[in-house]
C-alpha cells in the first residue's frame, strides 16, 4: 500500500525560515566583551541567508565541513543555521583543546573552511601550518581592540559584501548531515559524531516537550553551555524554534556571572553542569541576587546531590530538572520530569527519586545489560551498562574503526553503568572505566561522591581506585575542603557519614584534601588525570 | 557523504510500548452503560498483543483495511494501536453517516474486518449485504443486555482464546498507514484520508509542546471527541505517548455529562467543537459544578466568539486554547498561543487574537493565495484560499481521482478562506463554498455567525447566501433564540448591533428564526442543509 503522507524532510532550514517569519521581533542578546549586542530573530534571519550568500563565493560545496572556533554568540547561531542550511556541516572545535587535539580534530575531519573569534585566532595561527592545505579561515572580530587578523577574510566583510537577495536554500534530505562534534574523551583521539538535520529537529521538539524541558516561546532562556559543546546540548535550536528570547553568556560562567545575566534578562531557563551549580549555591549563600523569574535549571553532565536539589527549591524556589546524554545523543536522551503519583512521596524520597537522571524521551530507548548482553531488571538496584537507541542517536563514528567496538545489535553502548528503578528512572551509577572493581564486585564512585558532596565543608569531591594487592582496587576518596577547615575533623565526618550509609565494603580506605579537582574541557571531573596523580597512592593496610 | 543517524522508525510500536513501560500503572476510564471502566496501561498492553495475535488468526494481513465502528473506550484505544501496530490500517467509522455512506465508505476501503460494538451492530447488519464479500465483522459487546449477535466473532472470545505470549511486532517503514478517516464532507461521497505512523508520530509530538497542547503525564485527559472523527483529533495517541491520565466519555456528550465527568475524574484538559461549549457555558449560567482542575478547553471545527473565551476565563477561570485542522491535516495544523508581548494589549484586542485559530506547528506551514495561486500577505486583512503543506499533511486521498484538484505545488488546498496576521495568526473567515459573494466582493460569514452568536439571546446562528436579483448572492441570517425571547426585539437588536460594527454591504438583508440549526455527523453546522432550505427565500428588496 502506497504512502500518503506529505515527504515533507525535517529540517534546520524550517526551523529558520518558520521561527523567522513568526517570531521576528524576538530577541537575541549576547554578552560581548564591549556589553551587550542585541538584535531580532528578523536581523539573523537577513545575516544568515547573507552569510550563505558568502559560504557560496567561498566556493564550499554541499557536504562540506565547516569549523567554528567561538565563544557563545549571535554570530555563532548564524553560524549553526547559515552553514547546515546552506548543505555544509557546522563542525564546532572545542576551544578548550589542547593544539595538538586541535590538530587531529581539523585534519580529521577534513575541514574547508574555519570561522574563529578574533579572539581565538592565536591558537589557530599557531598551528595553521599543521592544518590542512586548503583550509582556509574567516575571522569574527568579537573585540574591539582586535586588528584584523593578517590576510584572514574578516566575518562582518563576507556578510556586508554579500548579495541582499534571500538565498535560493537547498532541498535537503532530513537524513542530510547538518552539525558534527567530537568527543570530549579522555582516553585516545577523540571521535567525530555527525548530527543529522532530522536528529536536530526531532530533539528540538521533544526539548518542547512539557515533560521535556518545557520550552516555549515565552521563555527567555540563557545559553550558558558552550556552543561548541555538542550543539550546546541542543539549546540553540529548540529556542529558536519556539521562538524563545535568547540570551548568550560571556566568556565567563562564574556564578556571579551567571546570577546577574539571571536578574538582569529575566531569565527564564537555564542548563549546566554540576559544578557551576555548586558554585552558584554556595554565593547564593553570601549574596543576594533576584532570580525570581527562572522556573527551571537543567542539568546534565555528572550527578548532582539530592540535597542541592531540595536546598534550591526550598531556599530560592528554584526547580531541578536532570537528565542524561552524550555527544553521541545529540545529546539530550532522558529527562527527570516526575510522575504526579510521586508527589505523594515522603520528601526524602521524593528528592532522590528527582536526583536520578529520567525517563528516555519519546523517540529514545534504554536498556541495561551484563557482560553478556544479556538485559538486566529494572529494579533500581541492579547495575548494567547502559545502551540507548533511537531517533536522534548516532550509529558510528566518523571514518573511526573504533565505531565497531561502541555498536551491538543496533544498540549504542554508551560506557555508562547504570540503574533503572521500576518507574522506568535510569540512574548513571558511574563510568565502566571509573568503576572500583574490589574482590570482583563493582563499587559506584558516583554514589560515594555526592553523599561526601552533600557534607557543607565539602567543595569537590572524587572517588578513584587505587590497586590494592588484596582486592585488586580499593576506594580512595579525593576531596576539596571548603576554605579554612581543619581536614582532620573533615575526615572523620566523612568517614562517620559514609559508615552510616553504605555497606562497609564501599568505604574508601582513604581521603586525601587537595586544592582543586583536575577538569575536562567541559567542565567535568577529570577523573582520568585524578588516576594517574593517585596511580602509586599507597592505601593504609 | 554517509548520514550518521540510527535509521530509527516513529512508530506507534514504539509509543505503545514506551508508554507502556513507563506508565504501566496509569489509568483508563470509560464511561460505559453500566459504570465506569477502569484499568491500567499495562492492562492495555497485555490485551493489545492478545488482539495482534486474534487479528493474525484471522488471516489478516499487512496493510489490510481493518474498520472501527464504535463509541469512545478503552476497546477502541485497543484497537487504535492494535491494528496499526501489526501492520494493518485502522479504519475508523463515523457511526452517524447514513447507510448509504457507509456502505460506499466500507466498500472503498475494502475493508477485510470490522469490529463493531454491539449497540451499534443493527446498522451493519442492515447493510451486510452490500458490503465486500469478504468482509467479516467481531462484535464488541458493549451493553450488558446484548446478545451474542448471531454468528459473529466476540471481541472478548477472540482475545481469551489468543495467546499470552508477546506478539512479535514486525519492523514497520515510518511511512506504513497506521489509519484511515473518511471526510465528513457535506458534498459528493466521502474522501478517504491516510494516516502513516509517522505522521500520527510526529502530531503527538507537537501536542505535547508545551506551545502545542501541553499534554504532559499530570494531565487528565478527557477524551470527548469522538475516535471516529480524525483519529479524535488525536488525543488518545499524544495522550498515550505522554502518560497521562485518559478518561473516555460516554456516548451522550450533553454539556451536562462533560461537567460531571471533569468534575468526578478531576479532569485537566479537554477538547471539542463550539457548539459543546456554548452549550457548557449555558449550563454553567444556572448549574454549580467544581471544574478547578481544567486547566485548558482546545477547541476547532469552527469559530469561538471572544466574548465566550472572555467569559469562560474571568466566571470560571478556564483557558480556551483555539486551533484549527481538517481530516487531511490528521488533524491538528495550527494552535493558538498568546505570545508574551501579546500580554500587554488591551483586553478585547487580546481576545480577539485568542479567538483567532492560531500559528501553523512546528513541521506545518501555512500560506493564504488569491485565484492565480498568488501569495497574499500577512497583514491580517487580506483574505485568501489557506493552503498547507507539512509532516502530517496528507499528500491525496485514498484511490480518488478528486485529489487532483485537491492539491497544488505541492500544498494542499483547503478550501477554508482565511487571513493571517502580521503575528503570524490565521484566522478562518469562512469556508470556500460558504462564501456569499455579494456583487463581485466576498462577505465572510463567521465573523458576522460570531457576533450575531455574542448576543445573550442567541443560542446558534449562520449566514447563508440567498440569490438575488442585483447583486447575485445576499447573506441571510438564521437565527435560533433562546427560549422564551420576543423575535421582534431580536430581530432589532441584532440588527443595531450589526449595523454598529460592519460594513453596510455587509449586513443581513434578513433575519428568520427557526428552532435549531442542523448539523453534520461531526457536530458542526450543517450549511449545505441550510442553504437547501432557504434555497427560495425571497430577501426583502
Amino acid at each position: 500500500m502506497q504512502d500518503f503522507t506529505m515527504r515533507y524532510p525535517l529540517t534546520l532550514t524550517h526551523i529558520l525560515e518558520r521561527s523567522a517569519k513568526l517570531f521576528a521581533a524576538k530577541s537575541i542578546a549576547s554578552c560581548m566583551p564591549e556589553g551587550v549586542h542585541r538584535y531580532r530573530y528578523a536581523d539573523l534571519h537577513g545575516r544568515v541567508h547573507r552569510l550563505a550568500h558568502g559560504l557560496a563565493r567561498l566556493g564550499i560545496q554541499r557536504g562540506d565541513r565547516v569549523g567554528t572556533l567561538c565563544w557563545n554568540s549571535y554570530r555563532h547561531l548564524e553560524l549553526y543555521f547559515g552553514v547546515p542550511c546552506f548543505g555544509g556541516v557546522l563542525h564546532t572545535l572545542n576551544l578548550r583543546l589542547s593544539k595538538d587535539q586541535l590538530i587531529y580534530i581539523i585534519n580529521h575531519a577534513q575541514d574547508r573552511l574555519i570561522f574563529v573569534d578574533s579572539s581565538l585566532w592565536p591558537t589557530l595561527k599557531e598551528i595553521k601550518r599543521a592544518l590542512p592545505d586548503n583550509c582556509r579561515f574567516v575571522v569574527i572580530k568579537d573585540e574591539q581592540s582586535a586588528s584584523k587578523a593578517e590576510t584572514n577574510m574578516d566575518y562582518e566583510e563576507l556578510l556586508s559584501t554579500s548579495s541582499d537577495d534571500l538565498f535560493a536554500w537547498p532541498t535537503l534530505d532530513e537524513f542530510t548531515p547538518a552539525a558534527m562534534c567530537y568527543t570530549s574523551g579522555t582516553t585516545g583521539n577523540s571521535k567525530g559524531v555527525i548530527y543529522t538535520h532530522r536528529g536536530v529537529f526531532l530533539h528540538s521538539l521533544a526539548l518542547s516537550m512539557t515533560d521535556g524541558f518545557g520550552l516555549c516561546e515565552r521563555d527567555t532562556i540563557l545559553q550558558a553551555i558552550p556552543m561548541f559543546h555538542a550543539n550546546g546540548w541542543g539549546i540553540p535550536y529548540a529556542a529558536f524554534l519556539n521562538g524563545a528570547g535568547i540570551v548568550f553568556s560571556g566568556r565567563s560562567l562564574q556564578p556571579a556571572d551567571i546570577a546577574r545575566l539571571i536578574e538582569d534578562e529575566k531569565v527564564t531557563f537555564t542548563a549546566g553542569v554540576p559544578t557551576l551549580w555548586m558554585g552558584l549555591h554556595n554565593l547564593l549563600q553570601t549574596q543576594r541576587y533576584n532570580l525570581s523569574t527562572l522556573r527551571t535549571i537543567f542539568c546534565a553532565g555528572a550527578a548532582l546531590p539530592a540535597q542541592l536539589i531540595e536546598s534550591y527549591e526550598k531556599n530560592f524556589g528554584i526547580r531541578f530538572l536532570l537528565g542524561w546524554g552524550m555527544t553521541e545523543t545529540t545529546p539530550i536522551a532522558t529527562v527527570n520530569t516526575l510522575k504526579r503519583a510521586l508527589d505523594r512521596l515522603p520528601e526524602k524520597d521524593r528528592y532522590n527519586v528527582l536526583a536520578r537522571h529520567g525517563m528516555p524521551l519519546p523517540g529514545i530507548e534504554v536498556r541495561i545489560v551484563d557482560d553478556n548482553m544479556h538485559e538486566l531488571p529494572w529494579d533500581g538496584l541492579t547495575m548494567g551498562e547502559l545502551q540507548v537507541r533511537g531517533a536522534w542517536i548516532t550509529n558510528g563514528y566518523y571514518n573511526d574503526k573504533r565505531t565497531e567496538q561502541a555498536f551491538t545489535d543496533g544498540w549504542f553502548r554508551t560506557g555508562d553503568v547504570a540503574t533503572i528503578d521500576p518507574e522506568g528512572y535510569m540512574q548513571i551509577m558511574d563510568r565502566t572505566k571509573d568503576l572500583v572493581k574490589s574482590g570482583g564486585e563493582w563499587i559506584p564512585s558516583v554514589e560515594l561522591e555526592n553523599a561526601i558532596m552533600a557534607h557543607p565543608d565539602v567543595v569537590e569531591a572524587a572517588i578513584v581506585a587505587v590497586s590494592h594487592p588484596k582486592w585488586q582496587e580499593r576506594p580512595l576518596a579525593v576531596v576539596v575542603p571548603a576554605p579554612g577547615k581543619t581536614t582532620s575533623i573533615l575526615q572523620r565526618e566523612i568517614n562517620d557519614m559514609l559508615a552510616s550509609r553504605f555497606p562497609k565494603w564501599w568505604l574508601p580506605d582513604d581521603i586525601v584534601f587537595i586544592d582543586a579537582l583536575p577538569k575536562t574541557s567541559v567542565g567535568k571531573f577529570n577523573k582520568r588525570a585524578l588516576r594517574e596523580r593517585f596511580r602509586d597512592y599507597r592505601l593504609p593496610l
